[in-house]
């Protein structure tokens, strides 16, 4: 027996235009907004939607950044879109917000995408200055925003 | 129509004890943790499974670190562990890794949790030092470990 869960959208992403991106969020989680106005920035948790298939749910390895130059990773060792729950993590600089909307500076999202979460950025469990990783060759693509790790 | 998504677990938080935990990952994900010893620190992401219930997924807002003298927030301006979808976010240093079994310290997940993802802590990206917040009171139970934000 395996055990599953089930997700919904609380909101979608909108309007992503270069570095500004704004979470329109559903009317019903309004409420849960409360307060996120204090935090200069915020995680949004999102579900990378146009790879919900088996698939793409099935790779487990990639080149990172999608550079073949880059060696052949195991998909939790990267933030690739693909991979066995496509949950994507974005933490974004909270410009505002205008009721159910939420308006974002970098948020690594695409327009379309579902929304799962939000949560406050909490820079004394958050920020770990001295995390440290492999040095990747950048992306091989032209014109394509960036979505591997 | 209301779209859905589909979860299911990649492992599970085993023998958390003190400060060190350990992730059993599925024998089927193994391939997924190629390349993560290379890092420092990692984020999993995980289930809030014993909140996985209407009433618990429907509260929108909470007093933040359970302490009512902390103002109603809500649950997207906190890390509590009662949300809509019940997903948990830590970051964790990568102590070793053991086969299919990663052992970190400081994960924030208590034994016997789903775990949904891992990847890679990139500071380039995720280490935001001057992120800024609210001040919060502490938490208000004794011996019960803060999962609340």
């Amino acid at each position: 027996m395996t055990e599953t869960y089930l997700l919904k959208p609380i909101g979608w992403v909108r309007k992503q235009d270069g570095r500004q991106g704004i979470i329109e969020v559903e009317a019903a989680y309004l409420p849960a907004l409360l307060g996120l106005a204090q935090y200069s920035h915020v995680w949004v948790i999102f579900w990378f939607h146009e790879n919900d298939n088996p698939r793409d749910r099935g790779i487990l390895q990639v080149h990172p950044c999608r550079n073949p130059a880059n060696p052949l990773t195991g998909v939790f060792a990267t933030r690739a879109p693909v991979r066995p729950n496509l949950i994507g993590l974005s933490a974004a600089r909270l410009l505002g917000m205008e009721g159910h909307r939420v308006i974002l500076a970098g948020l690594d999202a695409r327009e379309g995408t579902p929304v799962l979460d939000m949560k406050p950025y909490l820079a004394e469990s958050d920020a770990i200055h001295e995390a440290t990783g492999p040095s990747l060759l950048p992306h091989v693509e032209d014109g394509v925003k960036p979505r591997d790790g």
